[in-house]
């Protein structure tokens, strides 16, 4: 099936930023092994990735996956032109980021009220006494930062969030100097004209990516639209693992082999080798002991 | 989530042609009671379905399941406004559809010759001496007559297919009198630059319909390209039950319920009650005995 159709009023080329051995792993129960995920960062910079979210350094108290952080980064085999980030929520996340040569780094900001108080414990408004100091003294020392919005297209409790409500958490993010706002919809519940609403809406696709979980099905659609509405970096996952805490990983993140199938059909460039996704895809779901809930990995596997 | 995000260049109405009761329960394994397949056509009305698949006359011998199609058509509470076509493979076929007083019946084909071979035991060509005496008797008999066309994307054994041999296998079709080709994404390899290429090349995309297979998890991408390209009937099946024999159900036809998702969001009306789709389609899969393969019905039962 080596055949492209390219589909009119679509880039050229997409950047596919891996969120998978960070927003993957920190949702799996059972730690896994320092030397699996310092595996399967390499892995993925062997099929192609240039920028790989690889950890975080959130209190190891809220995320025990992730606790390895340091010794994962000492770990990695760092490939020339490949990047690396690591989540970094706080004053303190940043410290330990710089003590140990982060390049650059991802804040996780809320767009409704209600998930910034259960996530964050703040509001709406007073994030951004916790990100201020963090990206103003990262950008200090040089490191790069992108944000996360979360919750961008409707919340568990507040219902749809208000497009104009994203795009003032949004600026202000940028206004702060983040090179990058990842529009993410956490409980998967955005369609394809409410993705148009919101990048058209910024106005400016190229300093925006989008984030997407399969919960409902809508994630490669939605991709789809956010590509017309000029995005040209997409999230996903490899593997499809990971997700909200509010569906299981069955329905949890884009599956980056699923999103390349398509990206690959329509002849859009990533530079991503699909043959060595699927087959770490597959290696990864050995060492987490289940099935890979990718589409195309399934189907691969039946062929 | 009852807010609405249209885009532009979509249809505002789009049919559903629902084939769970045909094309998914034939791929069932275990044989379901013919109480239980009546009670299914008649929750999927319930929910406002204008167009239900019901069965097929295809001879016994090949698919078990759905040898009980008269008495499932004399079992049907029939209500007004509601179509319920009957898949009919030949000649034989068809005098069982007419004594029945079936009053639309749909015909099989093959968009690829390898296919057309096992599948029909025909070439490509060949299989028009078979089609063309069913559809024009069918119409002789004021029936009206679907034509699926199978493996439009690509087989397993050719590869890609050429738009121009789909093309030419459809124009026979609707030459023949068939009021409606169904496109169909057999393996699931499809992806949205093929289907707006594959539309486009039919140029007049008011006689044709999408019937995707979410295999690689392509099938709402699809969806959305081929509404963008102005088709406004779409196939698919509650439950997301059936599919190909190359792949199991779990990956079969896209799900009414995720497409109904997509649309709803989108403000197309399709006269369609989610929340009773939903319902249909948990009962079902306690009758099948397995979760239901819909990534809605799946985040729905965890919400």
């Amino acid at each position: 099936m080596s055949r492209t159709y390219p589909m009119a009023g679509l880039p050229r080329q997409v950047t596919v930023y891996e969120v998978g051995p960070r927003d993957g792993l920190q949702n799996e129960a059972a730690v896994v092994p320092v030397e699996v995920k310092a595996e399967f960062v390499d892995r993925l910079a062997d099929a192609g990735h240039k920028v790989i979210e690889t950890t975080s350094f959130v209190h190891p108290r809220w995320v025990p996956q992730l606790a390895d952080a340091e010794e994962l980064l000492g770990k990695l085999r760092r490939r020339p032109g490949v990047r690396y980030p690591v989540l970094v929520p706080n004053e303190r996340g940043l410290e330990r980021a710089l003590a140990h040569g982060v390049e650059e780094i991802a804040v996780f900001a809320s767009a409704t009220e209600t998930f910034a108080a259960k996530n964050l414990n703040r509001g709406l408004e007073s994030q951004f006494d916790m990100f201020e100091p963090v990206v103003t003294a990262a950008i200090d020392n040089g490191v790069r930062v992108r944000a996360y919005v979360s919750m961008c297209f409707g919340d568990p409790w507040e219902g749809p969030t208000p497009v104009s409500q994203v795009v003032a958490v949004g600026e202000r993010l940028l206004g702060l100097g983040c090179y990058q706002l990842s529009l993410g919809d956490t409980i998967g519940v955005g369609t394809p004209g409410h993705v148009s609403a919101l990048v058209e809406a910024f106005g400016s696709p190229e300093r925006l990516a989008v984030h997407f979980h399969d919960t409902y099905g809508q994630a490669l659609g939605n991709t789809l639209a956010a590509l017309k509405a000029g995005v040209t970096t997409v999230d996903a996952s490899t593997g499809g693992i990971g997700g909200c805490p509010y569906a299981e990983s069955a329905t949890g993140n884009l599956a980056t082999e699923d999103l390349v199938w398509m990206l690959r059909g329509l002849g859009i460039e990533t530079g991503l080798d699909l043959d060595k996704l699927v087959s770490t895809s597959t290696w990864l779901a050995g060492r987490l002991g289940r099935p890979s809930p990718s589409r195309v990995v399934q189907a691969l596997s039946k062929g």
